[in-house]
């Protein structure tokens, strides 16, 4: 009998989720039947959605999120041991898929792993894999970024941000960047933004009057919060906005439904005639091997570059995730197995 | 001599506008050059966007705005005594056009009254005129109603919004409306709304509730705040947002641009994937005769009902204006001289 570790949800984290948010426990698997799989976890993710999840996941269920995993026992002769795949099967190191989950278009999101050549198998977790689809997806059929026009990108060195980066040089853009610290500022600096700032020393306001004094076109939005109240009006007129996260707020305590607290000002929006598009990257579901496999060529190609902050050991998938919040991670974070 | 009679902006109104933030002067007119005309104000409109004007029109100058107004005198052939034009002349009762002015293609905003036929001239301020053309292109362009859909709008029986239900009926759309007197909401009702609400007594919470259990596709907002606050959670995914005005925060104090107080949270429009869009209708300035078009015929063939709140009296400008916020007007308020 094979038993898998897991990270279930203890308790709803108040402010800054903390370790005790959440306890590793042992779940007996059923033995596979016909048809199924035993898979094993290799590299797991850590986002910063889980965050809002967190509010979502029954208490004592496991915490939700994507891994790479290893076929290691198999009696579905389509996925035969030794195959690796992209599942969103949460925090556990071992899971049994059923026939019936194997299925294409089955509920449980589950994809071979593209073929990374070289290039290792955690890519599926980042830049070949959500993260670079959200940036693919979010950036270009939402912002629609013309060449020549000004790309504005927080969380430039994050998963998320930092193809961003890369994708809006490619299209011939002017990107101005932020990150949290000197050592991410020089690599988002690498990755081609023509400006970044490190918005812990230097007011949104401030870095936007200087570097954008006619206005931001396409504002990728990851942070919220005081960033976004700062640079929504340098936007330009008829700007796009790209919704996609505001982490600057994800711990802040939910008030409820009837909350105002958000920098998207009706009359600035009304002002500037802003377009402003939340999303989640999912949407484009039936595109979604065409985002991964032009990220994988741009990647092969040298021209879309990826770090990866890896947190060795399941044990430590708390903490991997607690370091979101303190931008603990450059590129993306990747707890290893 | 010509001598207009023009409200000029005493002081920047605190709060509610009162009649002593403006002041009534006397300006002497040129004479008409050769190529010049002299019009004479035969309506004015009043209009909310214009509480915003009053935090930028430089102190003791006219407040601007819209009217329909008869050439009283000519040296322009084109524009022979008798005929009307709708400008953008502001607050006064005559003005001279330059022949420079009266060329198409002006920043003046001149143009020939629609052949409205047997239907009064002020409908050029009204129906078909700038809110019907605000919610002709702000419905179909932004929000993009589908048949069958459920369409929410807001100041129902106010001069765009009862435009705005009425389109949504023609575009085959179920509507639910809100307006702030019984009044009001029976007229609503006859304009074919299929549920209309006094958002004075009951909540915007509970109506959507109750009318929009399975969400609300289209939402075309006139009145921001807590209307919003408590509408927006009722959107469908992928429901789309025509951001026309934010009537109820007009008069709130400005916090300068670093406010937070917005009812479109984040976190709301990123998990239901919302597109909002804020939106000034000269957007739509080279389609503007499209819009009138459709729009006259749409009256004209009784498929548009309008009404007017006209208040009698140039000198009554500043409480004509002053309505608008106590809800004093249904349908579109004009000023007739």
């Amino acid at each position: 009998m094979v038993v898998a570790k897991v990270w279930v949800l203890k308790r709803r984290p108040v402010g800054e989720p903390t370790v005790e948010d959440f306890q590793l426990v042992d779940e007996e698997l059923p033995p596979c039947g016909d048809g199924d799989v035993l898979v094993t976890a290799v590299y797991l993710s850590v986002d910063p959605y889980m965050r809002y999840r967190t509010r979502q996941v029954p208490l004592n269920t496991p915490m939700v999120g994507s891994q790479v995993s290893r076929v290691t026992e198999s009696k579905n002769t389509k996925w035969p041991v030794g195959t690796y795949m992209v599942c969103y099967a949460g925090w556990r190191t071992h899971t049994v898929y059923t026939a019936k989950q194997l299925q294409e278009g089955s509920a449980e999101m589950i994809s071979p792993l593209p073929d990374l050549q070289d290039l290792p198998k955690s890519l599926s977790l980042g830049a070949v894999g959500m993260p670079g689809n959200t940036a693919y997806f979010g950036l270009l059929e939402l912002c629609k970024p013309q060449a020549g026009e000004t790309v504005l990108v927080n969380a430039a060195a994050g998963a998320v941000g930092s193809i961003v980066v890369q994708i809006a040089k490619l299209k011939g853009c002017r990107v101005i960047a932020s990150a949290g610290s000197q050592d991410k500022c020089a690599w988002v600096k690498q990755l081609g933004a023509d400006h970044v700032f490190n918005y812990k020393t230097k007011s949104v306001s401030e870095a936007l009057k200087e570097l954008a004094p006619e206005g931001v076109h396409c504002y990728f939005d990851n942070v919220g919060g005081q960033f976004s109240l700062e640079a929504l009006p340098h936007m330009t007129d008829f700007g796009r906005v790209a919704l996609c996260g505001a982490i600057s707020t994800y711990n802040h305590e939910d008030k409820g439904i009837l909350k105002a607290d958000s920098p998207y000002s009706p009359m600035l929006m009304i002002s500037k005639q802003l377009r402003v598009e939340g999303f989640i990257v999912l949407r484009w579901q039936s595109r979604w091997m065409d985002g991964l496999n032009q990220l994988k060529q741009w990647v092969v190609e040298g021209k879309v570059k990826y770090r990866e902050t890896v947190t060795e050991g399941f044990n430590n998938m708390p903490q991997a995730f607690i370091g979101l919040f303190h931008g603990d991670n450059i590129g993306k974070a990747i707890v290893s197995v």
